[in-house]
């Protein structure tokens, strides 16, 4: 029974996402609901599920799936997140959740900053 | 410039928690902003800052540092996360915070699911 | 420019495997090339490729297809990997190389430490 | 004792490393040796010990310590990793081995590629 329960805990697995995200999450104007739904969005996508309902998304939230629902249309009308249709290899099309806009407000925002310290550590030496 | 940025991009690095963290965290009685709360104290634990304050929690979230102050006191008292002291090399004492707790809350929530799992397969074998 | 770059590599993202299976691969009868093969193969599956070839996983090792080739069945015959058949939603078959052998082997291993570990404690405390 | 050892084993945790390395590692001119060795110095620094020595490195390896010697002097001297000296909180020299060389050297080839795939791109389109 004990090695069956250690591999079932072993392929639960780990998620690994930028540390970024986790940090400045609140700059891409994001809240903590928001971001723990992607996170859910994300759990889904590594176990193969590319599109999840919003009542399997309310199963792992504090909160309804009407709510879910709502969250996801604010994602997609703030830009986070996208709907993509894909093709399976034999010609099936099926919808898909995309974090790639994400992914870019994330790398914009990054830039931003950089380019901030940049000029501040230019600013200073002129002094 | 470029290389430097990819460089700080690459150092910022990642966070790797556990799946069964993400999609549990409801079973476990935390809420969003909790789970959130425990997210930021992974990130600056991975940067080497063991015991972030209130205010520098609160910089990452959408709460107050009062709010962030109360939700630490509260995953304390709920025995989610502890203190404890510690020694450096040279015998200096530090306070840490340790998510130890969360993590045996965890696999015993696992374990009971487990178990829950396999005396429903034996039920239904017997039928 | 930057911010295709950067998005790039951001899109690279991480391999995550168990610090266990580094640390420990030699006791599990593995040698470095077998190790770095078995990485090639996560890296190809996490990126939809559950197949990957000879020829391709040579591409990212210092040997020959012929070489990858021979670690791959004596991997197969030391019960490390196996191959698998899975079936796509619409019915296609298509092979898979599974690591749930070596997942099992790291766990067998890891309770035999333990099993070690807590027998020295035992002995050590009836002394 | 089941929930003792699970909790051992999430204590193990994982290592992650940029995929970009796994499967450029040939294009960097490391041999898969020296890929695992550098594995084995990362699985050190993530449990506190930034400066493992020969000895304990071969206890990961297939290799002796001599042998682990030689291949940490030919990865300083390909600027691939450097030793730096560190100061603790309470101004206590020690020294650390930084992989800091590696990933420029990884970010260095990461953007060569990118350029060679852009001249191509133009290339094709000019025809």
């Amino acid at each position: 029974m004990e090695k069956v329960n250690l591999l079932a805990w072993a392929n639960e697995g780990n998620i690994s996402v930028p540390t970024f995200l986790i940090t400045q999450f609140k700059n891409l104007k994001l809240t903590e609901s928001e971001l723990v739904l992607i996170l859910q969005v994300i759990s889904y996508q590594n176990k193969g599920n590319d599109f999840p309902t919003p009542e399997e998304l309310s199963t792992r939230m504090t909160t309804s799936a009407d709510i879910c629902a709502n969250m996801l249309r604010t994602l997609v009308q703030k830009g986070i997140i996208n709907i993509t249709d894909e093709y399976s290899p034999d010609g099936i099309r099926f919808e898909k959740y995309s974090l790639q806009p994400l992914w870019e407000k994330m790398i914009d925002y990054f830039l931003l900053l950089k380019k901030a310290e940049e000029s501040t550590i230019k600013r200073n030496s002129e002094d």
